[in-house]
């Protein structure tokens, strides 16, 4: 081997170490998982049980949290229609595949067979399709959204917001609880509650009173055999799913309670969790994309006690 | 009445008519369901009996196009192992909540146990991520996405390109059926395949062999009982759901066939019914989105017997 030779492979062996030594410390990739795992206990919130529902069916629970900061009226009016027991005994009569299930009395729109509300509850509320953004803590997303001009969180929601009309409003991701509605806007009461199974449909923002989403207990709803073409209503009342029951949690004895904490979406884990999953790098992964929408950011949960994530 | 409050109700009275004089005649909002019963029979296309496939589960038939177009090597091989019967008494062995569902041999992964492929399918292939976008036919959306720099339709199959490199690839839209693989990108066979049923999961654009979509039957899939988290792959063999036989469609008797029309993308009443969603005027609708995002878009079917679009 010539002295030329030896000293370029002596070269080529310093200038790795040398481009190390210029380039800025890289943190080595972490997964979402991994992120999350090791996130702070400051970082996770419990489900406040004076704004959670708890809906029974055969198969299971299925947890809600509420959104009164989104739907003040709604979610009173849910309330009162869960403490006065209204949804016991009725039943998910509608499920339409890539869009909605939907719940309550299947037999409201007869007046001869409706079921009553409650004293306490109203059967005439406002629309609550946005709300102001002035003021309202928002932890906003840097992607790109075609619906919208901002995209982000609050109070652990999906929303999105525009400036320039100082409003902001809950999106219609997988997992959404809505208020269903006839043509008039104010006709919603929150008794008929429908939630998102499918690709977000996204073009119902800002035309329905959301109210809260589904945070455990989706596969509960989301697998429950499709209703006839178009809008998957049962033709038979025994092909619904029946409602044991809704309940606040704050109703339900502490021991009976589903413990369950939800990663806040204003700390740095849930950033760098959502930002490895923008970027990816593993082993399987052959692109990056470079972008997530907003509907595509999991909200992960734990159980407290296993202190284990239930997010994907 | 004084002459003045005639004069100004007469006024009143004939400005509409003025305004309605000086605006061009604006045609009137015609619904996607209304556009898409009234396009002309060239609008529709058959399916091609030698792309399609046929999944027999107890519970019906999903019916499935294959993209020879964009994974030429992967269709092959597919239609290679459904003439062979490989799929036949196999099952869908995972079904991950708003994400995918998974069919094929369930014991793939173990050498003593596995099925063999039929004589004139390949064990190894190319991976087919993206295609060359040169004078391939793109119907574009003029929507924005997030995930890519254009997005569209090529073959009726919702699609995204990109200019600067000259590539295309199909998009992880719900029904969307891709090839399964293990780390290696070159390890899908078409074999062990899956299909999108929750939010499109688009960071998986580019990272995997996509090879067509369920066109009838999504919701004998979708429905499917989940399995346990957070893979979705059941534990037990009697949990799984059984595939009777995957076939050709071709294979199959012409009077067993499934009679099944799609719209063409390249159509005036596509683009029209796309636009109809994209900006919905109707007595619900409050606003309209003006948006629309890709896998949004409806590919509307019909039985041509019936005459009648299932389309959303």
């Amino acid at each position: 081997m010539s002295a030329i030779a030896r000293t370029t492979l002596l070269l080529a062996a310093l200038l790795p170490v040398l481009a190390f030594a210029q380039e800025p410390a890289k943190k080595p990739y972490r997964s979402a998982k991994e992120i999350i795992d090791a996130a702070p206990a400051s970082a996770w919130r419990d489900l406040d049980p004076a704004n959670t529902l708890y809906m029974q069916l055969p198969a299971g629970r299925v947890v809600i949290e509420l959104a009164p900061g989104f739907a003040p009226q709604h979610v009173a009016n849910i309330k009162a229609l869960a403490e006065g027991g209204f949804w016991d005994g009725t039943s998910i009569y509608r499920s339409q595949d890539n869009f909605v299930v939907q719940f309550g009395d299947a037999d409201a729109d007869d007046p001869a067979k409706a079921k009553q509300f409650p004293a306490n509850a109203k059967d005439k509320l406002s629309a609550e399709f946005t709300r102001k953004s002035d003021g309202v803590a928002f932890d906003q997303l840097p992607d790109k959204d075609g619906w919208a001009p901002q995209i982000g969180f609050t109070d652990g929601f999906p929303v999105a917001r525009d400036p320039k009309t100082n409003t902001m409003w809950m999106t219609h991701c997988y997992g959404i609880v809505g208020a269903g509605r006839n043509n008039a806007p104010d006709s919603s009461t929150g008794a008929e509650l429908y939630v998102v199974i499918g690709q977000a449909p996204r073009a119902l923002d800002r035309n329905l009173t959301l109210v809260g989403r589904v945070v455990k207990g989706m596969e509960l709803l989301s697998a429950i055999p499709r209703g006839p073409d178009p809008m998957g209503f049962y033709e038979k009342p025994e092909q619904r799913t029946p409602i044991v029951s809704i309940k606040l949690a704050s109703d339900v004895p502490e021991t009976e309670r589903t413990p369950l904490q939800l990663l806040r979406t204003d700390t740095q884990a849930f950033r760098d969790a959502t930002e490895a999953r923008r970027n990816r790098v593993d082993d399987f992964y052959q692109i990056a994309a470079g972008h997530i929408d907003l509907c595509n950011v999991p909200l992960p949960t734990r159980d407290p006690a296993a202190k284990e994530h239930a997010g994907k």
